[in-house]
């Protein structure tokens, strides 16, 4: 097997492009990642998205982006595991260029969602679930998280409003983060006052959808020094699963996937979540935040909310989280979010975050959440320069 | 990189499960072929799906088989390249175990269609169309189909009777396959006397839509044999693209990512169309089978309809196709279909064809076709033992 790194990187602007199709979105990602990496050709795409023939009437898009890149005959697919697409495409690749089938791959993220009325987004978005244990039952993805949150605060004596920490964390984060959807940081009074959705969860608690692409360019560590100076390596990917349906579960309260993904991740990587300087956490709703860090290890049970009330989580503190906005600030463009994770990580690894920059950020992890757990994509990456 | 074999195959009836979910049909073909591998743990699953978003209201696929399975935690992601999903399914597995990330990798394709209304499966099938420029305009994939079977026929001299031997020959080798969907032979009467469905495409130019799955294991070949006594060595898998629009391609009549996915399969195996004693093709409709014949490299330009005419495509000719129905009269589940392709190959390859079984079947090809040649996989199996 050969190591492998990241060449280049590519995004675009988190929002509402109504004036950009899925291809286009996909093709300026795309075509930043090669202009970074210096190259003109790829082996292979694989395109990281869950909803593109729900909300745009278009399956079949790994060609589609392909072709409209003046790419027409490379191989390309699409890869999708609901929210958890992004990273799942970059573990595709990194298993193509680790095992030698290919030398260049382009790993993608690309969703278009909001040209369509709020009320299919959430019934697409519900196709993550269990379509006829949960969603034909009218369980919404707000609705899961809020069972969810109310739980957490039930077993560890947390009140709503401990969660704040999380939202204005990512906010604050996202001010300096010229692809971030927001831009305005929030207070904690904002964050209690802020509109109910599904009691507890009110907005501030929830990630925006979104529309958006990003994009990594992967080579073998070899030959990645003749592409860019500042290569990072991929020192893990692992994918794990876990039931869908959220009461199939052994303890809803844990996420399975997340630990299983993050333990093959260490034992591949040989390290620990002591050893991360960062943590890219799945936030579409600040209770995943809680629960993500407590899968990964970096908090004991129950204590993932306490581990942000003590500033933990923000730049300084033990395990900086969304450092550049999160899905909460940043925007959730859902087949594109796991993608805009590492691009964001990568950036922080190369020292190129700007007035985000953590100090220090060498080695950084990042975990990509499919529905409400059944799919965690673990990613370890490392500065190598 | 490591040899790779096919250790197990699996497949459920291919018809219309209306007491089956999807989930339950995935099931059915990844158990039959754990059981045909005797083994009882994969090290992840790679689904090849077009549709199960748009006509069962159910993506993250992956997840909802691994767990329906009592695999839960297992890595499982959803592969979709429209019909061409089934076998680049498999082009996943294949990088992953060739390359040493995984030694026992479950391939799955399976696609549930006949719940739903006429009128929205061809809505949803026109998604592996191009959307801006075919789907919106009203071009479903009959159309398209018919297009270009109009355009054949005027460039090479044919009429639409000529092309009857695709369909009959599908039919008569349906007959013995106790998977297929339709076991009725059909006559050159019966073929002309067809009902017209997008002048020329006739009923029996046309593949069915359908509901099925199908699946193989594979494992590294150094290891094959502790799990089975026929081996089938997968010798190349190859996927190459094309544009998705019809009116974007160089020669509207040449497949070209056909061409190329063939050209790479050929050179990884070091053999050519010469040495092919079999080959699956995607003859969702009858100009299909010509043009993937020509493609491939089976028969010149403007020559696949002669060939068929000659009757060389029948069992005992010079390259027997659709050997155990095809798309016409297996059936077609979309994104299930590659896989039923690769599934009566190793079938073919093992001499367990039973009634449809030919003599000397040692290397064999399919040709799995997304869109109307947007993507194009190409496998070779061979007999190795």
């Amino acid at each position: 097997m050969r190591d492998v790194s990241i060449i280049g990187i590519g995004q675009v602007e988190v929002g509402e492009h109504w004036d950009k199709s899925l291809r286009e979105l996909g093709y300026y990602a795309l075509n930043a990642a090669m202009r970074d990496a210096c190259i003109q050709h790829i082996d292979s795409l694989y395109v990281g998205n869950m909803l593109s023939g729900e909300l745009t009437g278009q399956e079949h898009i790994g060609s589609i982006i392909a072709d409209f890149a003046g790419l027409r005959g490379v191989e390309a697919v699409k890869i999708e595991a609901a929210c958890g697409s992004g990273a799942a495409a970059l573990r595709m690749g990194y298993i193509a260029v680790a095992g030698g089938m290919s030398d260049f791959v382009a790993c993608m993220g690309v969703e278009k969602m909001t040209d369509r009325q709020g009320n299919t987004v959430t019934s697409a978005l519900a196709m993550a679930a269990d379509g006829d244990y949960e969603a034909l039952h009218g369980l919404s993805f707000v609705s899961i998280n809020a069972l969810l949150m109310r739980r957490y605060m039930h077993e560890h004596g947390y009140t709503k409003d401990d969660f704040a920490p999380f939202a204005i964390n990512a906010h604050a984060n996202a001010v300096n983060n010229p692809y971030a959807m927001f831009h305005n940081p929030i207070t904690r009074k904002q964050f209690t006052e802020s509109k109910m959705i599904a009691d507890p969860v009110s907005l501030l608690d929830s990630s925006p959808i979104a529309d958006g692409a990003a994009c990594v360019i992967l080579a073998p560590t070899a030959i990645a020094r003749e592409f860019t100076e500042k290569p990072v390596r991929v020192r893990a990917s692992a994918i794990a699963t876990d039931s869908v349906a959220v009461h199939d579960r052994r303890d809803p309260l844990f996420l399975e996937g997340g630990a299983i993904s993050a333990q093959k991740a260490y034992s591949a990587a040989g390290v620990g979540p002591a050893d991360m300087d960062l943590f890219e956490v799945h936030d579409a709703f600040t209770i995943m935040s809680a629960l993500s860090l407590e899968a990964a290890g970096f908090a004991s049970r129950g204590k993932g909310v306490a581990l942000a009330q003590e500033g933990q989580i923000m730049p300084g503190g033990r395990i900086p989280i969304t450092t550049m906005g999160g899905l909460k600030a940043r925007g959730h463009p859902v087949g594109a979010t796991g993608m805009y994770q590492l691009v964001e990580l990568a950036t922080q690894l190369r020292g190129e975050a700007g007035k985000s920059q953590l100090a220090n950020a060498r080695l950084g992890m990042a975990q990509n959440i499919g529905g409400s757990g059944a799919t965690v994509v673990t990613t370890i990456l490392e500065s190598s320069f």
